[in-house]
């Protein structure tokens, strides 16, 4: 339980209800700020400004899971405008103040340069990345099946990367029966993508190995379907890129050469807000209790 | 091979290319007709009017998967108008010409009540409904992706009927995470649905079972979900009734609770229509091999 | 509940405890004949003679698994000797009093051929036969790791039949990471299959298939590797033949060529008694129950 | 290839002899000591003894799995008596002989304390303890088989550890159809666990996780199944104990309580040797190319 610790949820979108949720259940004090065109009400939460909200008295600030934009402000939905902290508001937090945010920006490191405080990347931690690969593999599913006009069953796939992501992708669609095969580097990612029924594939053969290839999905966040890759698919390959922007697709060439290619980020967002929405909460409720047993350990 | 046996291919959608593509490959002779939009060019294949065809010569009559319309009408997507097979013209046939079309319809019945013929009904094969379950089970997976806001993996779906399509879709489920009960009255179809991890469970007893389902799919042609199961589902369920037209579900009582329910007939044509014509054209291709093989045996 | 309902339960082995188990657990009220030599005490079951118990009094009588040996003879594994029942006993009894054994033989149609009383062959069932289907796979699993000296991922196989044991067997290889191979004769089966992730081939392709099978698996209850199939295996193979007694394998020629071939009945029975007590024991409930309700249904 | 390359392979058992296979293959100049009672002739090979062969041209020694014994002798079961290889005649070898063993052992370690020699010890790879999983994991299947009177399939089960025996393990009892607790400390590989379909569960709640259990197994080397665990378990319950020597069970304790703990090391070796010798044979390979090009590298 989170009795007593005061949370202050700043900005967000639908994946904050799911966290607001959470946290009410848990008992925290929630002090929501840019939701104030959010209807519903939830018990022992109240919609504040941040010209009205103590630092002093806050435990812990969760921004969204994009952080901050590079004006330095925090996005919202639920509100007209977006929301400014500044480094004066923030040295008013406590020395044990600690910021959840989904990723890490420039300003948010620029802020924390001038105010120090304990910061936590949440989208970063590992858990977190392999939990959201299950909506984003299902979001893969949805736009291959939107994309082509064969079933996923008994079509040849490439996967590139057998990370976090890679490897959910990989044998969700190995469960619904395509013949995956799966480009990696490391020889033990190779040996265990063999040990789940992927043929794995060395990265430098990718090549020969596109040639028969229906649908290739990249998650390697790097440039690696380059032109002379792309100029041996076949002319109704789909690539369906889901690396961070800008993916690792020369989508310039693609087009010339009339291959489908799509750039699909967000997808936990897109195809299943309030699964993601419950993966935060969850993990953010294990962090708190955590942040929060170690401050009043520390106080009494 | 099909060499010599003069096949008329009347009418359809893009499923018919993949029809003609594999019976020109076996050397068939292909009269089509409501083909006169189609910018591919078949070898051995050459287009037609219904008027400039002359019956006497066809050995087999290859219709769209809707058959025939009501208005006695052949529906074509290649074509402005409609193509009309009479009485007249096909009583020009031999006696051994058979007709092939994806279903039986009313006019179909009246015009081969009034001239005998050998027809076949291709969709009512027990192997063209399972390799076709592959793609609606894949339209089912979109749909279920589409319009829930959480994962498929780890949800409680229920699924009614465990027939060619329900076993393919109800494992197409499980394979993707879900915990899927399967409804069903015979025994033996509740032993299979439980060696195949499935939970079982007795149609009868279904209205316990959808009080915690959020995703309840139908495929028997029966009016299963009822005004009294569906005031069972919780608010935020999902029906996706995939039994032929007008389904199995009571649509009227499921608006007025507010639960998303959605009739969902003809997706292997939708979300593949290449393997749906591909599907289609293996099965016609053997047909019309063993057709082919007894003419000419009984000829010499 | 079976409460006031008499079971005589004569004869068997370890699956009987578990019958014995279930229906007293339902309350039945339970003769035990030729279990002189079991400890256990089962609440409201007493151990009889067949020379001691009324027939008069008796509502079903169930048999073991084999029913009743060519010497008219009831075997069982609890007693020194086996037990007669014989026509002038039998006839004792009512005339809806319904007798359950696991296969039909000779020597019960003889003596229901003199004394007419309701008879269910429940091993014919095909709810029993896919549920003993998990135990049969498992059963074969053991006995192919035992017999080989690779791994069965990655491993090729034959699968012969795919009827109620076929299709268990052939996925649980599948899972485990095996290239199966499934032979069948019918389309719909062979669709099946294909859905399945097997690779489906006509049983009379056979012969092309096996060149290079590490293990094939029989289920046809016909002799279907004759010796022009087996000279094709390569000398490593290892064929399992599952089907009920002489198999369909040429055991003979097998072995003169130096192809391990094991022929492996019962195998429920053996790996997993306990199960396939539960099977029997569940099933039985049901049929009890359903004829209670009849008899009693009359009765009023 | 591997020409003109000299390998020196010293002892070992049947794994050894695919990896000789594997290398002939490659052309290497074989050299097989300990091996006097093999009757298979391999081209490229000969026999010799430690004394006849002169350790200046050896560019790598290939020891058995098991390394070198306390009293430094490398074990054969190809030879009646054991081999000894002493500092002399290994520093009679090029600085860069590099010795491959399965496992590294005191006596090893003292051997190159003495004389310097580039050393790999293949067994603690990642790839080749991956690969080695999936015959442990068929190990462990057989064994479960064997030693329960029920199926695999609708049993619930435990592993300990999500390490790379573990994931093999527990993803290759739920396609069996078992239900599947892992337990593991790390927050990401509970993660992974959920995303497979298995069922996550913190070490630390392992003691009211084995209550419903009916198999336990172990793949973490410490002592995890100590006495207030298995004190908690049912009186039928199985566990099967995979870490190395001496295992993480209390089996003093286990065997006091009449629960059935077995302790099974090396299973790929017993269950299927041809698989685990061309896993070593692969892997061997690809090193012995990379040490190759490298050696002739740096001597041009
Ligand atoms: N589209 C969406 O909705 C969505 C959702 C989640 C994540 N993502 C994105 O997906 C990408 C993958 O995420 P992840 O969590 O799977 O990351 P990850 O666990 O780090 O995996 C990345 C994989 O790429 C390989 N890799 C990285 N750099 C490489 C290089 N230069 N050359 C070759 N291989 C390289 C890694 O292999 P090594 O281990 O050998 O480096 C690993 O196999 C990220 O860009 C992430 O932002 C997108
Ligand atoms: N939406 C699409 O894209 C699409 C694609 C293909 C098929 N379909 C439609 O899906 C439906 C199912 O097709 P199918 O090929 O699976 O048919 P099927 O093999 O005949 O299976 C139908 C199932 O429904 C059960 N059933 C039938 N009538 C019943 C009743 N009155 N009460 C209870 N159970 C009943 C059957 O059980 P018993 O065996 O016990 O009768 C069986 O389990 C059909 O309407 C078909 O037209 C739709
Ligand atoms: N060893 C054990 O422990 C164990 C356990 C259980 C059962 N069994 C035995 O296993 C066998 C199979 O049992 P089951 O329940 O699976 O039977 P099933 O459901 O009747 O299946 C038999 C399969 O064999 C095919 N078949 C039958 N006769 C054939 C023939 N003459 N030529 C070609 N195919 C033929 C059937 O195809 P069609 O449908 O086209 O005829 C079907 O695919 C039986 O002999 C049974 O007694 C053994
Ligand atoms: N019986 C056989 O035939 C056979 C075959 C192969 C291997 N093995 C043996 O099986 C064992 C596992 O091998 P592996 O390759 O899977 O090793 P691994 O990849 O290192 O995995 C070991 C697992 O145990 C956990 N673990 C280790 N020490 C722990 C501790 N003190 N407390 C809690 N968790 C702990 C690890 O978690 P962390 O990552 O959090 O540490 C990891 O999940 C080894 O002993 C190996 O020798 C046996």
């Amino acid at each position: 339980m989170l009795t007593d610790m005061h949370i202050a949820i700043i900005g967000g979108d639908a994946r904050q209800l799911e966290i607001i949720r959470k946290l009410s259940q848990m008992d925290a004090k929630l002090s929501l700020v840019g939701f104030d065109q959010l209807d519903d009400g939830f018990a022992g939460a109240n919609k504040q400004f941040i010209s009205t909200l103590d630092p002093a008295g806050v435990d812990a600030i969760i921004l969204p899971v994009s952080g901050m934009n590079a004006k330095g402000e925090v996005e919202t939905i639920f509100s007209g405008e977006p929301i400014m902290i500044d480094a004066k508001w923030l040295s008013g937090t406590k020395k044990t103040t600690t910021i959840y945010s989904g990723i890490s920006t420039e300003s948010i490191k620029a802020l924390l340069n001038i105010c120090k405080r304990p910061f936590v990347e949440v989208f970063n931690r590992d858990d977190v990345a392999i939990y959201n690969s299950v909506p984003t593999a299902e979001g893969t599913v949805m736009m291959v099946i939107q994309h082509t006009d064969t079933t996923i069953h008994s079509s040849e796939m490439v996967v590139l990367g057998f990370g976090r992501v890679g490897m959910t992708v990989a044998r969700t669609f190995r469960q619904l029966g395509a013949k995956v095969k799966v480009a990696a580097q490391e020889t033990e990612l190779l040996a265990r993508a063999f040990e789940q029924g992927l043929e794995p594939i060395a990265l430098s053969d990718l090549r020969a190995h596109v040639e028969s290839a229906d649908v290739i999905i990249n998650t390697i966040p790097a440039e690696v379907l380059k032109a002379d890759v792309i100029s041996k698919m076949p002319a109704h390959a789909l690539i369906v890129d889901l690396a961070s922007k800008p993916g690792g697709t020369d989508f310039r060439y693609a087009e010339k050469r009339g291959i489908k290619a799509l750039l699909a980020p967000g997808l936990p967002g897109i195809v299943a807000p309030k699964t993601a929405g419950r993966i935060l909460a969850n993990v953010l409720s294990l962090l708190l209790a955590e942040q929060w047993e170690k401050m009043r350990g520390g106080t009494s």
